[in-house]
């Protein structure tokens, strides 16, 4: 697992001493980052570089090689993500300050009395008056968490604080990680269903197939707000827009292709029911674990073997997990083949075009923060009840309108990018019959 | 029911004009509060005015009353209260900014499976690197709510998103309202004990008794990180402080009295139990429940009726929820008298000290948001397991310690205040044992 680890060094001010430095770093096999000036004194700058390294002993022996540089000093060096991880991701605070009495009357006793009593007569103003009308709890079990596995749901929680994190920063959303402490489905089905309550939407995140499958299934039919996995539904959309804008390149259409989809865990079995329900030609699934064939079986998708799926379609997409799962013989000229398990894809792109693919990319650009932020703002805009296909198509093809020629899919951190997603969401579930209400609550001003 | 309501006025912009509103105000039996000049044209001011009335039909007729007056346009007037929560009052976010790929790789993938992988490794790691070492779950079920009584989780928001603000503002931390629709003690306790994980602390609000006690007492039993039913324990510090500051007021010491407790519900029974364990010369606690009496009984209390608690007892504290309940005959010379119960207490002051008490005060002042706050932010940052009677004890100290001569508590808008009883429950916490680690992790520095 590659690290980016930032070093903070001590070097002399003079011509010449930073080219010394990362030639020292080139000479230990690291790749130099952002490089930032903290301070300058008069012979002395106080710089940080990061650098990825291949692990920690590698991160070790680099700063031994830097520390023999003449006047050069280590400060310190850490890891990155342990940096921006410290004391937490995520913050709870008030939208206003409260800064006199009158205030404290205005949002607690007496006032807030009059706010319960009006909700308990009218419910629906909870929508209105509270927060629930622009929040999504979080909810893992921790049971299949990135590449990691059953790793449980405290350790998940940098995770979840991820997810929220954009969720603010991107659509106002204000997001909760909900840590359920269960691998029973009953139990985790009960436990959401009791809190539901408090919150707008309900987004599932790194639960294990095939447990995630009727945890959403049953939480879908037992709850009246939006439900969705998106380990499943949120990575589908991503893909699938990714799907469209690499047939562009290839000059194809991917409602005309046949599309191979190899890989049917949680992710995979959404992007193949996208893609199946959104109409393509003719869809091919593969899996060699028996439970997930009958599953695609039963939702009335093609099954076959691996060679068939790379021999009869025009588009492959692999969240096999399997690294270096496509030998190159594979690969039939003119296919877009998207390999997309992290961090080794199935094949990597310039094997895949070398073998005669017409398009092909890993998984390093498909992030599923595209998804999840654009589709529940839009859902929580128009009030709808559900997530349904012609709002998880509409956020896909926002997501390919929006990629640019030489892109696969467009910038994560531009907020436009998640408006437009937000905005054919909302058109979506109103044209479709999900939106219950005229929506509104969700559309409160961000906070700035 | 009084309205604090705001009006914007268009107003004649010369001398004697808002005198002349004013003066309109008191024909109508409103009552002045904060006035703000929105803007100022050539002839003319647009004004907000808040004014106290009693209720709705009152608001209308005073705006009927402005309405009236030569050149007076009112722009419309509503309710502060609903105005203060449009929207919600409190918003999820992102500690710093994610600003750039780096961020991204930082905060989310690739970065966080590192720290997941870490705290996988080692648990306790997730206090570090994790909201969860400075969070609290604020858990209701709604089914008692203020004054309100059962109105139900979701009528019980605004109350929640009101207390988990204060958390934000008073002592930085992270507060999470989470709504439990259930009135089953299995279900409610079951529901919180899975999804403790994510919280370092839990806060029950609103529950009813006697269940409350239950729910609390099997959390505390199955939980490795602080419970406390705030309307039991929270109100229980606060009144305790109080009561110090009232016999200070009126020469007396608290510990050589006899203290005497009317009403033994959530917030009686806390009271009671709390200066019963601290130490007092004597306390007689009265309710008309039997169920209530019994629990006091076996809590080792003395209990006895209304007329001999008033005779036996040098400080009397009532919070019976009857308004009226004291009689001036039942006042004893030289008494102190906390009557708590809002908005009409049992025995209003100046006829409490009329009748010839040595202090007497009502429950206006006598505010809960003085506890809480850093009741749980000590214990986080002592890392406790509990909040035992020492700290307890220790933040009610702390805050007599600060009142000031002419008040019964301190201002609750201060954080030194907060700060010192966290301190307080802090260095209680470490000193009775009930600090399981170091602490430290909820001492990261509080956003700006």
């Amino acid at each position: 697992m590659a690290l980016d680890c930032t070093y903070r060094l001590r070097i002399p001010h003079r011509v010449g001493q930073l080219a010394t430095v990362c030639a020292c770093i080139a000479r230990h096999g690291g790749v130099v980052g952002d490089v930032s000036t903290i301070s300058v004194a008069r012979h002395e700058a106080l710089r940080e570089i990061t650098i990825e390294v291949r692990d920690k002993a590698h991160a070790d022996e680099l700063a031994a090689g830097l520390a023999e540089l003449p006047d050069v000093h280590v400060s310190w060096y850490h890891d990155r993500a342990f940096i921006a991880h410290d004391g937490g991701k995520l913050e709870v605070r008030g939208v206003r300050a409260v800064e006199s009495n009158q205030h404290v009357r205005d949002v607690y006793t007496p006032g807030v009395a009059r706010v319960s009593t009006a909700i308990h007569e009218h419910p629906e103003l909870a929508r209105k008056f509270t927060m629930i009308g622009r929040s999504v709890a979080i909810v893992t079990n921790g049971t299949r968490v990135l590449g990691l596995g059953d790793i449980g749901p405290v350790a998940a929680m940098p995770v979840m604080e991820g997810k929220a994190l954009f969720y603010g920063q991107l659509v106002g959303i204000s997001a909760v990680p909900i840590l359920v402490d269960t691998k029973d489905v009953d139990e985790f089905v009960e436990t959401v269903v009791r809190i539901a309550p408090g919150f707008g939407g309900i987004h599932l995140e790194d639960i294990s197939a095939p447990a995630c499958f009727e945890i959403e299934r049953r939480l879908i039919e037992a709850l009246p707000q939006p439900v969705m996995h998106d380990d499943v539904h949120g990575t589908a959309v991503v893909t699938f827009a990714a799907a469209i804008a690499a047939c562009r390149h290839a000059g194809m259409r991917l409602d005309e292709a046949v599309v191979g989809q190899i890989g049917l865990g949680a992710a995979g079995f959404g992007i193949a029911s996208l893609i199946h329900d959104a109409g393509v030609r003719r869809l091919v699934a593969t899996d060699p674990n028996p439970g997930a064939r009958d599953r695609a079986s039963a939702r009335g998708m093609e099954v076959a073997d691996l060679e068939t799926v790379m021999r009869e379609a025009d588009v492959v997409v692999a969240t096999s997990g399997q690294p270096g799962l496509i030998s190159p013989e594979l690969v039939r000229p003119g296919q877009v083949v998207l390999a997309l398990t992290n961090p080794v894809p199935e094949i990597e792109p310039d094997v895949a075009l070398a073998a005669g693919a017409a398009f092909a990319a890993d998984g390093t650009s498909v992030n599923n923060v595209l998804g999840y932020p654009g589709i529940f703002h839009g859902a929580l805009l128009a009030g709808a009840s559900a997530i349904n296909l012609e709002m998880k198509r509409a956020a896909a093809w926002a997501l390919a309108g929006l990629t640019v020629e030489s892109e696969l899919v467009p910038d994560v951190l531009d907020p436009a990018v998640h408006d437009a997603v937000a905005q054919a969401v909302r058109q979506a579930a109103i044209d479709s019959g999900a939106a219950v209400d005229g929506g509104g609550a969700a559309a409160a001003p961000r906070a700035a």
